[in-house]
């Protein structure tokens, strides 16, 4: 649901106090929009049944600081499972082309794979993006898409990988790629795989590729 | 700031109680992993000067639900702004090439520019990905990559506008070239263009584009 109200502390506090009224955990959150002193703050809510959400959505629209109070979509449903892409030069965009022509393929016959690219450089800048991905909503998998990765990388690598993130890289110079589920030299073919990978409909099982070179 | 807590009812009313008692606007929040039982929820304040963000955590600490409370950097520092992609067919991965590649330029020099990417047909579909969009975080501008748009998406494309994204469209038949802010016809051009048109070091300015067909 989406909630509109000004943009002060002690909003979230007093949206957050209605669920626990109603004991609904709260399974996404985040604030949508700033603008002209208002906000919009979206949530995805589980343990709450059909008509309970609209005794919820009225307690929250008797709240003094609400404004608006509605129904939304979930980004879930809407934007679905998310590959996030990292690397820089020539061979990040031909990975993306390839995750995209391939989660086209996929999303065409109903599912919902987005792919998200940030170029970057350097290695402190590349193990923070790595390290990030751990916290980013509906985050799955990670490619790296350069040409040298290890030290700090590496070990942003194996800390994502604990918390179930997939990992590909390309075959490249650096520690980077031993530390990764699987390790895939033509970049077209890396995004295809990041997308089999985490797709509902392909038969590819990453547990059976785990340690693999292509 | 990360926090760890249960992942239960109530978790985020007590965690922002804590923000109300310093009196900090929350302008972040995400639920950035939730497995087994435990939910690490991500925050960014406003408000808070240097060492009252120490006092602060230890409020956090000191929550008989929290089992961490830490310092992070934030997205807006490691993902910087959004540009998203959505579409089908073979243009979407071109404007991504495109779009990627003049990021990549931008991002060497310091800035941070991601393209997010859904490769999507149909016009609820679609719809539904460009009113998202204005919930987004961090999210500035949309390309529309297809051959075929209008509708639902251009009632969308307009809606999304007023709340200050900027809309680039493929030339293309359907009423979405006429509602959006640009039209460019070459598919690389056009992700080039995106990153252009929302850079802080691009000599180029939207206002001034605005109507354009090339």
């Amino acid at each position: 649901m989406m909630v509109q109200a000004p943009d002060e502390p002690g909003v979230l506090h007093a949206l957050t106090g209605v669920f626990l009224d109603h004991e609904a955990n709260i399974t996404h959150v985040d604030i949508a929009e700033r603008r002209e002193g208002l906000t919009t703050v979206y949530f995805e809510l589980e343990d709450v049944a059909g008509d309970a959400v609209d005794v919820l959505l009225s307690d929250l629209q008797a709240l003094p600081v609400v404004r608006a109070a509605e129904r939304a979509p979930s980004f879930q449903k809407v934007y679905g499972k998310r590959i996030i892409v990292v690397g820089g030069g020539a061979q990040v965009g031909q990975v993306v082309v390839g995750a995209v022509a391939e989660a086209d393929r996929h999303n065409i016959r109903g599912e919902k794979i987005s792919v998200d690219t940030i170029p970057l450089v350097g290695e402190e800048e590349l193990a923070a993006a790595t390290r990030a991905v751990a916290r980013l909503p509906r985050a799955v998998a990670l490619v790296l898409a350069g040409a040298l990765m290890g030290g700090e990388v590496t070990r942003a690598v194996h800390e994502i990988r604990e918390k179930g993130i997939i990992v590909l890289s390309l075959n490249m110079p650096g520690s980077v790629a031993e530390a990764a589920d699987l390790v895939v030299s033509d970049p077209v073919q890396c995004g295809v795989m990041a997308v089999m990978a985490v797709s509902d409909s392909a038969l590819f099982d990453i547990t059976r590729q785990r340690g693999q070179k292509y």
